[in-house]
């Protein structure tokens, strides 16, 4: 990298591995792919370690969008800066970098705002391409290959929109930090930003992923005495007790709708509940089970069907609260490196995420253990 | 009254005239009633003006509940205490009170925590009874006759709980003040407190009857710099520029969804967005109407159709907010008397949403102007 920082010519284009989905739910194919010098105000990104997210998971299944393949997801990652494009003077060659899917370009009116992390200019991209000339910077052989979310982190390299890209300390551990980038961060802003936990409060979350692990922790770290988790997997009982969780609850083991027993255990209905699982029909669960008069229900999940939340209006003229929120309402630029701060100063529990660390080559491998609920974080390990 | 309060017996069934609905959307008819005298913690309430809202008309027409009848309706009411029950010691003979739909008991979970106006003692009457003994105080020749809420002010004697009453000054009118028992106060506090409408903020309001109004006013006085009203009866406009309103949308008027236009006018979506029409479907509109990143869209009108609200998830995952509440999320005891004396001091209007003055006997036509659409506040003047 030190040599690359001194030269001053242009940068090229680099050819190297990235794993490609060539159609929804095929598996992906490490392919040669070349990958285009950042255009103005972007960066090459050498991707170091990426994880795997649900919503990698989903868009590579979805059938939605076909036309958008060849297309080479990944979102949750950390690297180190190859080269910048024209007119980026905040990064510099070398520096280490989170990748994230929401941008702060911080002159638009969501992000002057300061309320908002809806960039106007730099918001989720859907279509496969770059913000700023809706072209892809992929190829093979000349061939187009889509990106996702304006990241796309299976790649050894990828270009990424300056205002996407977090710079993070040399000295916090690459493969554990890059799961900063999304999913930690989104259960810790619910908690905190969008719910505004508090002190004593009760706590329900429904569904105990990488997600809901983070919104348990943040939960405890206000100072919560009541933090329950739903899960149908029973394995989650253990891993929810070292994030914080204090009651565990299996629908499956029950005879009775999950929010009347949670409202047995919380005299009423619990002060905040979060949907984690991405399936709308337990957004309205989670609003049942949070209290008449001050409840919160927070939905961060993505559906995989059935995009449409339902619920009775009696549940919201009884003064509860329904939101939402992407990231956890985090600005990346913003807000990210305080939470990177408090991972460094171990404030932050984010390496017991991490279930499986995995080569490159074996992407595959992160995929299938995410469809199969068998995995909290895989960590690909891109020089593996 | 001056007699009975000097007098120590204990009070006696009283025999008076009341509007009693016999079967869902009959004609109300003029009955001689015996009001039992009030039980233990309750008032017998001597009813001055009583106003008619648009849930007494939904719950008179409505079939869901047959064997409630015969019953009497009305509950947005001013009144004079006419005699107290055992232990009562707030109130005296004589005093000026407003009755309220769902009371406040001060000693709940929900009273004591100050943030919920859902007392678990004193809530929304749903039974044709008594909160106390689940008994009627009514009767026609010994055959019980059910409440409303609780309160039943189509009556001119009726027997409240003394925590579903609110002493107000003697100067204040009773034939507008009732108004604030129910419908304005439910609009005001829809965008203070629920709401906490800013300054400078826009607003868009669907439904601009007596609580749509409210809302506006509300958001006028916190100065609210854009304050869109959207109805279907052109009338409106005029009516809603006096209470606030600074833009009118007909929907019937347009080419494209009203929360097309709404984004417009907004730069990208109102700040906040109310659903005063009593309309599921509008809930989601209003939600689409308001901002990404911060919009706050509440729910204040009981529907007469489909009580499931929905609306995509992505509406709520992009950052907005969705609350309902009941009568404005006020304590009616606690904080009550507080739009009373803004409403002696000027402060807030209340006499320009009343548009007719009915005497008792003519309560049937109440009931018309509101089906038909006709009316905002029709005050019934019970000695008339």
């Amino acid at each position: 990298m030190a040599a690359e920082a001194a030269s001053s010519s242009p940068p090229a284009a680099i050819t190297c591995r990235a794993a490609v989905a060539w159609g929804p739910g095929q598996p992906l194919v490490m392919e040669e792919v070349e990958v285009a010098p950042p255009g103005p105000l972007e960066i090459r990104v050498k991707v170091v370690s990426t994880s795997v997210c649900r919503s990698d998971v989903s868009a590579w299944q979805s059938k939605a969008q076909p036309d958008l393949f060849p297309r080479i997801f990944g979102h949750e990652a950390s690297g180190v800066v190859e080269s910048v494009g024209e007119g980026v003077t905040e990064f510099q060659v070398g520096d280490h970098v989170l990748t994230v899917f929401i941008g702060e370009c911080k002159s638009c009116k969501h992000c002057i705002s300061g309320k908002s992390n809806m960039c106007q200019k730099l918001g989720l991209e859907r279509k496969g391409v770059m913000h700023s000339d809706q072209k892809t910077r992929f190829s093979i052989k000349g061939k187009p290959v889509y990106h996702y979310c304006a990241v796309s982190s299976f790649s050894e390299y990828t270009v990424v929109h300056s205002g996407c890209a977090v710079k993070v300390g040399l000295t916090v551990p690459m493969d554990r930090v890059c799961l900063l980038s999304c999913g930690v961060s989104a259960g810790l802003g619910a908690a905190w930003n969008v719910a505004d936990v508090s002190e004593g409060s009760s706590v329900v979350i429904f569904g105990l992923g990488t997600v809901g692990l983070s919104v348990a922790q943040a939960a405890k770290l206000r100072g919560a005495s009541k933090i329950i988790g739903v899960d149908t997997n029973p394995e989650k009982q253990e891993k929810g007790r070292a994030f914080g969780v204090t009651d565990f609850i299996n629908p499956n083991e029950l005879s009775e709708p999950v929010q009347q027993v949670i409202k047995r255990m919380t005299d009423g209905g619990a002060d905040y509940s979060f949907e984690c699982v991405g399936d709308t029909g337990v957004v309205s669960t989670a609003l049942q089970s949070c209290s008449d008069g001050w409840g919160v229900t927070v939905t961060l999940g993505v559906p995989k069907a059935k995009p449409e939340v339902s619920a009775h209006y009696a549940f919201l003229l009884s003064g509860r609260t329904l939101k939402g929120s992407l990231f956890g309402g985090w600005r990346p630029k913003s807000d990210l490196p305080s939470l990177v701060d408090k991972y460094a100063d171990k404030e932050i529990q984010v390496d017991g995420l991490v279930t499986h660390d995995i080569p490159f080559g074996d992407i595959n491998r992160a995929l299938e253990l995410m469809l199969e609920n068998k995995c909290l974080r895989c960590v690909i390990h891109m020089s593996q």
